[in-house]
């Protein structure tokens, strides 16, 4: 399984405002290689913090990039893929609206009712991990559906779980040419945090891209 | 009043860990850049959680670059300055032990034998501001002691009062490639956060360095 983590921040590390409020921080080239990096994987994985503050469709948009997934023989659409521990992701998110397939992955602590509203509504439930998922094996669970990369994009809960579990190969961060500030800002990578160990990270190429620059990172093994 | 901020910071924004442990971010291109920073401004800012947390002693290191700043018939060192609304910066701070001229910036709930004790160790007391160091106020009462130009090197409270107050005429990171992730760490920019009217920034560079990146920026005036 490879996984690949993108997304954008403030120049000091905020993926968004202390409210959680969408804030465009990607120009339209960046927005435009997000899409092509959609094109390129078989599912696309956020957080369900991500899914209840922004509520993203996670699709690939332009109609060339899903021919051309089709011409190959594979799903027109990545599928979406939520990490939510207690299956709290809402019936009429966009990423439950059929316009791909969906999978929730939840814990053993979730409602079994959620959990049954989901199935019921058309999404794949993965059950992996007791208070909360465990990214391992949720993911794992996903290669007999087909998926063997993973684009994840936020939010910093999900990202700092993925370094966390040793998962990430691939770190891209397009920095928006502003500051968010804020000491309850989400940032690229929230949750405990390390204090020793830090995931090391080559940096692959700095370009400038729109009004910022886009940050290319490989992870070593840790 | 000329005024730049530089700071090293992690791939996610961080200064630190969540514990505000130092952490070598930087390495020594990196910190050989900021002796050069420091020698070319009149005085070197930091907020008192930075000299609490890390009692950094922010001189110039490079007998040559102090040589040419005597030459050209400057003091030898930039002037410390400290943002310190209540007056807790330690007597035993490194950034009070004589090798260079000291200034504390207090606001008027200072403890005021806190500041007499400052000031009978010879620290210059700017009292500025009600129950924090009214920024503006306190770097102009720094002219008349001949600081012209301000390096601004943290921590993430007193980065966000400089950008909040307007103040920041250009902004310099290094991205060390590592993530340190913590929703409790200190970032580039904490305090309230801005959720509106974002101070923007024109990216002057991105370049390699040491195994990360600096990134340049000139700040537009709000």
């Amino acid at each position: 399984m490879r996984v690949v983590v993108n997304a954008a921040t403030s120049v000091d590390g905020k993926l968004a405002t202390r409210r959680r409020e969408q804030l465009r921080i990607s120009g339209p080239a960046d927005l435009d290689r997000v899409d092509a990096l959609r094109a390129e994987v078989d599912a696309v994985l956020v957080g369900v913090g991500t899914v209840l503050a922004d509520d993203p469709s996670l699709t690939v948009d332009d109609p060339e990039r899903l021919d051309a997934r089709e011409a190959a023989g594979r799903p027109r659409q990545p599928t979406r893929v939520v990490a939510d521990s207690r299956a709290r992701t809402p019936l009429d998110a966009r990423v439950l609206d059929g316009t791909a397939p969906s999978v929730v992955l939840v814990s053993r602590a979730a409602d079994l009712d959620a959990v049954s509203a989901l199935e019921a509504a058309g999404t794949t439930v993965v059950t992996a991990g007791e208070g909360r998922v465990d990214l391992s094996a949720g993911l794992a669970a996903l290669a007999p559906l087909g998926v063997d990369a993973v684009l994840a994009e936020g939010g910093g809960e999900l990202v700092f779980s993925l370094f966390e579990a040793g998962l990430v190969d691939e770190l891209s961060v397009y920095v928006g040419s502003l500051v968010i500030g804020g000491r309850d800002a989400p940032t690229l990578a929230d949750g405990e945090g390390f204090v020793e160990a830090f995931p090391g990270l080559t940096l692959e190429s700095a370009s400038p891209l729109d009004d910022g620059v886009l940050l290319r990172y490989a992870v070593a093994d840790r």
